[in-house]
């Protein structure tokens, strides 16, 4: 390890090598058990370009050094920036936070990995531009690390993983690789089609260990005439079944274009309205006003028919600088923030932390009333608030609940990894798959994954060998590890059992 | 070969296996020179069930046959069932033809690769379900296979690769996968959510031959209160560009929300039109009658600032039976027909054939502008008529010239395919890459795909070496061949040259 320092060190400058215990401390999961050392890395390299990342894959080649990659490692809910593997040295991409390019015409930006939410936020804006991006709850985070995970927003472009256009790729063996139409050099449409030529392997740089993204295309929204943020509440539980039954057809026709939130009454969105509901959804519709009108009377009308709902609306024009609306108001516009902080500290104290339990339903109201219901059941049993937030999709829905805990107390933090750990299988067993998941559990939940005997790890580890075979990438990234014994790889554990 | 046909035989039943001379001839490609034997099987296997395709690909390996999967094998201008290596065997998933579900609440289906257009839309129809399907110009193509080539339609889910939900594939080495939620037993979400945990192995398996798909889920759209089908026409070749960028807008921010066909004076959508002007497009408005006016009002107003432009639509019922419509409101209604079929015997006589050339380029006034004039004038060089569908998507635009000839003409023929692989080479020089390419130009299209050195191809082909190691599945689809000198494969020629 200690050449492999040096080599890291020698290849990027000094400055780009981190190794002491505060900055090893600072890269540590920030809500694990206070005290705990589990996923501790050894260094931290941040290179500042493509040549330096693969420079670094190089050296890790040589000196069979496992690696992990992080965009910012603002993904605090899932692990933050801290490696699967204790050992591992960090790869921060925070240096390579450069907006490549805004394009007003087509609606699209270029950027690298370290490009915060904030930052392209504010490179779209300080150029004038008349476009909107889509944010998630926090906009610390990277645009391109929140994608790659599959993350989400709340404007018609909140699918991120949906909303990319175009990668570029550096492979375990240093080959720079770009996806789509930018496999063809000087080609004029990278990020305005999706594909190429024969396969698309973007899918597979997204939770994975396959590869470094080094650039990546999003698809940015035109700033639309007039902008509505709207709102429903329901009053009882049994109501949730006729809410989301409802709102399936308005996301299905598009009438409601963007992702809706819907949360309890301690929910992310309720806590800025006076009298929240037991259920209270968000919504957004933007475009010509009177199109905008036409909808939101359609919407009206959908929603009358759940006895006791509440409904109500805010127009803004297209322009109008979002800085000063409700929270929730200005994600729905790509505005980022920091608001959902708050929560955390509201219910954790000043050492809070949260974990997000994330499974992927069907968006009917049967589905999601047994889900919601097994899953309130579970987390009451274990002294765990049930406040979920609800992300909705024409025909899914992320069911996020955010396990809010004091990291100080280690009890509180146990009952919620025994929480989290027994709540994975037992959602499986209904038929419902999480879409992210802490790094604790990430072996755990690919093992859920097991049509055919679990023909996707068998899959997935066929692509790991061929593309990486000294597993030098993120190993165990969503438990996807190297074959490294069938390899002759060195003494690292295969697959190394809990932290 | 024979031994490896006798197995077919005695795995599938001898009426799965087709060797006469007749059969062969009926699955070359249609359009090539009459007379000419390239791209010729050896036989037919015809598996109706996924473990006969597991069969298939066992017997394969085992005797080392080069095999060649098609869906429909309807894709005539690119080549339709021929293989790209003479005497591989062709997998037919004709009999493969089940619509395994039709959900109306969550609007997905889930079929086998040999269900066409026409099954899925009389499956939704005879159900009674409320549902649309988005269908290509021709109805007799398979769904799964026109999304495996990244096919179009002219619905809001044209992008029928993007419509795409949940995959099944028998691997080359017999292993069955599932994608997406589907990688779970039991899951509840396999057709409602994209993603699965983990990488996204979907787009590999399109336009390639690192799988054979035997199940895929397609959303479909909700029958509409309401369906406008309207029509812009301008004057001159002068009005394409600003055309193009009034559509632009309205497209990115959804006031159109299917894929408009843009088309000179001979093309598909003008034909039935008393007075064709210079450009022609179609495109469509669906949802709740005030939405759709609202919307109508504006896409006229966008228009307007172009001199000469007229202007029209037609409004139509959502339950309307689309049966006696014009073609071009039945396809944007998704209603399969064969009507296009009769441009090319109008053109091309009784022997009529047709290559389609199709790249993308930029949704820009300039961008097509220039893609339309290098075409242009290369093709009235070689005398071939300039006639193409411009399809439009909010950031691209396909544009896909097919070039009409007569096949028992060799002289004719062999024009439009010289001037086919100058287009490619010519158009890849100005930026443009193709989205799909005929059999024949596989290879060359794939050249220019030259990013890195061609680091698409050495991933691709470390791709294929890990999945397909004896290269049996479709070797040289896309471009994309098994090394097999480095593994000690038989005689088969790494990479033929020509037909």
């Amino acid at each position: 390890m200690v050449g492999a320092l040096h080599a890291f060190a020698d290849a990027l400058g000094p400055d780009a090598l981190l190794t002491s215990a505060d900055d090893l401390r600072a890269h540590r999961d920030p809500y694990s058990f206070a005290g705990s050392d589990d996923f501790t890395a050894s260094a931290v390299v941040l290179p500042a370009t493509v040549e330096q990342v693969r420079a670094v894959v190089r050296i890790a080649n040589e000196h069979r050094v496992p690696l992990w990659t992080f965009s910012q490692g603002r993904n605090n809910a899932y692990g933050g920036p801290a490696p699967r593997v204790s050992g591992s040295v960090l790869v921060s991409l925070r240096r390579m936070d450069r907006v490549l390019e805004v394009n007003q015409e087509l609606a699209y930006a270029l950027v690298e990995p370290g490009v915060r939410f904030f930052d392209l936020y504010e490179a779209v804006r300080s150029a004038g531009h008349r476009l909107w991006i889509s944010v998630p709850d926090l906009g610390w985070g990277s645009v391109v690390g929140n994608a790659l995970d599959h993350g989400w927003g709340f404007t018609p472009y909140g699918d991120h993983a949906g909303s990319q256009c175009g990668m570029e790729v550096v492979l375990a063996n240093g080959d720079v690789l770009r996806t789509g139409m930018g496999a063809m050099s000087g080609s004029r449409a990278w990020q305005v089609y999706r594909r190429g030529f024969g396969p698309s392997p973007d899918g597979l740089f997204m939770q994975s260990n396959f590869g470094i993204v080094t650039k990546m295309g999003v698809w940015l929204m035109p700033q639309p005439e007039c902008y509505l943020s709207g709102w429903v509440r329901v009053r009882d539980d049994a109501d949730l079944g006729p809410l989301i039954d409802a709102l399936r057809p308005l996301l299905l026709d598009h009438t409601i274009p963007n992702h809706p939130l819907i949360g309890g009454p301690a929910g992310a969105n309720a806590l800025e309205v006076a009298e929240p509901g037991r259920w209270n959804m968000r919504f957004a519709l933007y475009g010509r006003e009177p199109v905008v009108d036409a909808q939101f009377a359609a919407v009206r009308s959908a929603f009358s028919v759940i006895r006791g709902a509440s409904f109500g609306g805010t127009k803004y024009a297209g322009d109008q600088a979002w800085e000063a609306g409700p929270a929730g108001d200005r994600v729905q516009a790509g505005v980022p923030g920091m608001d959902i902080l708050e929560l955390v500290s509201r219910r954790g104290g000043e050492h809070g932390g949260h974990l997000d339990f994330s499974p992927v339903c069907p968006l009917t109201g049967r589905d999601v009333t047994a889900l919601c219901g097994l899953m309130r059941s579970l987390a009451e049993r274990h002294g765990v608030a049930y406040s979920p937030g609800l992300i909705a999709s024409p025909r899914s829905v992320v069911h996020v609940l955010p396990m809010i805990f004091d990291t100080s107390d280690e009890a509180e933090t146990r009952r919620a990894y025994e929480l989290y750990e027994l709540l994975v299988t037992e959602v499986a067993r209904a038929g419902y798959g999480l879409y992210r998941a802490h790094l604790r559990f990430m072996d755990l939940v690919a093992e859920q994954y097991d049509f055919n005997d679990h023909a996707q790890r068998r899959f997935n580890q066929t692509l790991k060998d061929a593309l990486d075979p000294n597993g030098i990438l993120s190993p165990g990234k969503q438990g996807i590890w190297p074959s490294l014994a069938s390899r002759g790889g060195g003494g690292r554990p295969r697959r190394p059992e809990g932290g």
